[in-house]
């Protein structure tokens, strides 16, 4: 899909504040109200924004602590695979999971409160499932950039 | 920060929904309006919403393409970190970057939307600083999981 | 085996172009065209020439990822290296296989059309079979060298 | 690009043979002369086919022991890889040459005599140039499978 | 819990001599003799001070070589964790184990005779154990530092 | 040095408890007063016993944190050596440093308040050091022994 | 045990050459033979002296090629250790076997003819047994000193 | 070059034991004394004795400790190899020296009295070196095998 130089300014400004009312986004992407209304429905139709969320600050809501674990698992049978997804989808801890190229089968982005809670996380969640053979895990000293804005 | 069972609930669903109207979010959480609306202004005022977003599909906005480099730097001074920080600033590609503990410095989530335009990527944007010694790259084959939605 | 120059000569030329005419090769290489045809007769008898084949582009033919991967079996038992065998054969995605020295039992040389159809083919075919135990992928970027030519 | 069964049996035949008779062609892959010679013409001139060559056995022209070496670069200046690249094409030894993910720079294959003319290879040619940091070399100690065929 | 500079004196002079007087305790750090036993009596009470104890010379009482060794567990089920954390306890050669973040499980701090010692307790202790995978051993050369007094 | 079984049961309970009177220290290892005495004045005059320390809660002094770090240095002459001596007297964080075997120069213990406190740590102290390369830091997840009683 | 400056030149002596004469060797190191004699006597009465051997040239007797090999057993059971020790009997191509520090169980020094024999033997003796785990493999690519000789 | 049955049983003989009488050896191996004679001036002739050597025993001389150690230099230039050799040929605790695959530039066979004089040694003799960039060492816990007969 391409897109105008304008249409990726809307995308750009909804992707950093989408409860801005229709005419002061108009106004920031330089777009009469009534185009910049039809594109927006057009972007939707079209399945290019997925949801509208609120982000929370992670240290307000007790899940302050973000860790990156690569996660091996003991074999890769549809019955394994399938139990690991379940696994994924049934924490909410677990906000990433992505099948990676390199040693590990998963790199997964991990958010908890602290230190002793992501124990807890690791050892009952993940290390006692039978599917998973090793856990290695990467702790977030500092977040230098988070954002969820696709380059467009 | 302490919250309420049905505090709890709101801040769930306008984590996966911040564009519901009032008396939708009302009904789903079982609050009245005015109670609600004064929840959600509180959640503003103390910086636990941090910002109202339109999430993309990456393959519909040519940003299919999901890579986990981690990244480890010349040297640690002042002016390096800085450099790093600039560099990381400027580059819509990279969506977070974090200090992590293990053997590499930083551990960069980048969009781009091919192997070509990352290795382009790669080779003039982070390679070719001053400041970066050593790239490592995984790729995501797929995503099991994709959710900013804080554990709350 | 020990070859003069212009055999040397010979060999370096059909490595490059095995399709010109028998006068065009007598040509480059300074030969009568009598006597190349004797050496070719040769080098063809003694199994020196394997094959002739023709080189495919891999973007054109819909396998433009070039993929690295090392491979480590479950065990080393006969039946296990017979049955890797057999699946090394069966799939035209791996172009070359090698037992190599190092930690990792096997290097494939795999193309595929893209990263998706990687991840079908390294999850279906490889991490499925019963005798295969980790796979650790390496993408090709880009290739800076890509020939057939033995150095002669 | 996208190919109809028969094209795609007529690049599976020149993959492996690309000097049969187009009598022979032509009745490998059920075709009419006519019709095969129009689509061989057609697959050259959309640059499909790169190249015609012949394939020698590595045992039999002195060039037996097969090497799997990845590289790493002193740094990533253009100046660097311009040398690296030159360096590349210079030696015969060097068949193919990558840029990988993960954490080396480079995979390269390598063919030579034996494991003293590969240590005099690597000690000169790789080790000594001024962009080349390190070089982790893996030996193939057998050759499974080895083909030039892409699938299609 | 917060301290005051005084209060702060009192830990570390503890956690260096523990076995002072009253008085000479009182004058290093500047207090009256009844508040600091009060003080003291405070500190035990809510449990800030553990124990008080003899730190003795590894070589002179044969216990010269310290080694830091990660284990790799079999499995992470109920039954292992609790048969791993006797054998912990079992041994007194282990002096401390942690379970840390990376790669491996734990992390063990050992101390023995000597390297004939060591290889002995690794293989019977450890190794032997159902429930230990590996053992990657690291051997303190030489100690630049060995304090158990916290940072207060 | 040789030790008697009831001198063995004198060094092991002082490692535990070294502030017990010695009249109940008698009773513990079954010796006359006199000669239980004579016994810990000469442990005292042969260097056996180096100190006699409180021991604190990391938990409630502030310093809960424990994290294994190792630590390459850029080189290892005698001014590089000297200048990471005094770096690790002079941070009380730093509670042990061992040069180590392995692929890693040094292995510190620390201890600090927090994963925030540790960034601060490890980037002001450590990485900005001019003789310090690289850190690797595995985190303590949770400490399933902890002594300073040596196997005797 | 302690040797007099005159000893260590004997052991030294022996260690390069034991077959020289007694003369000989009374005159390289400057001895009475009488004196020299009982020397040599009594360091074979110790146990000093544990064989006079012939040292031949690895090419000239078909052994060329040297391989340093780490090998993991699967587990560390003393029915596996004794089937280990007698596998490593068994093969006079291994010539060095030591249980290590580090992540890998054994290092071995192995000699074959070439990397097809070391192929063949590392598949058929090592990686079918039923105690090995996995093999990784360095191949000496030049012996840049081989001596026997003990520093004395 | 090609042996016989008895050759190769000469051979292995004085790669046990080369002090015993010509009686005794054509004894053992079945060969008239003056045959045996002949055939051991023409092993010698033909360089394939190389030396006859008394072996020690290493704890008896004060050389117990038995490292192997991986070596990477700072770079490859001719002065740097020159220099590195120089260090290998000074220092007799070094017993052998190999270029090896893999990512280590160097395989060394160290012997020393403990871990102490390792420490110095290591600190010393290698790592103060100007071309030595990283060293890694594996301790012998124990030698399963130490032979220096090649296997003929």
């Amino acid at each position: 899909m391409k897109f105008s130089d304008q249409e990726k300014a809307v995308l750009r400004e909804i992707q950093q504040d989408s409860a801005a009312s229709l005419a002061t986004l108009a106004d920031r992407v330089g777009m009469a109200q009534s185009t910049l209304w039809r594109k927006l429905q057009e972007f939707d139709a079209a399945g290019i924004v997925t949801a509208r969320v609120a982000l929370l600050d992670p240290a307000k809501v007790g899940a302050k602590l973000c860790v990156f674990a690569t996660v091996s698992l003991q074999d890769h049978s549809e019955a394994s695979l399938a139990a690991f997804s379940r696994l994924i989808d049934r924490h909410p801890e677990i906000l990433e999971c992505h099948a990676i190229t390199g040693s590990a089968d998963y790199m997964l982005k991990i958010h908890t409160a602290d230190v002793e809670s992501y124990e807890q996380f690791m050892t009952n969640a993940l290390l006692r499932s039978d599917v998973v053979r090793a856990v290695h895990s990467s702790f977030s000293l500092k977040a230098l950039k988070r954002t969820t804005s696709l380059p467009v």
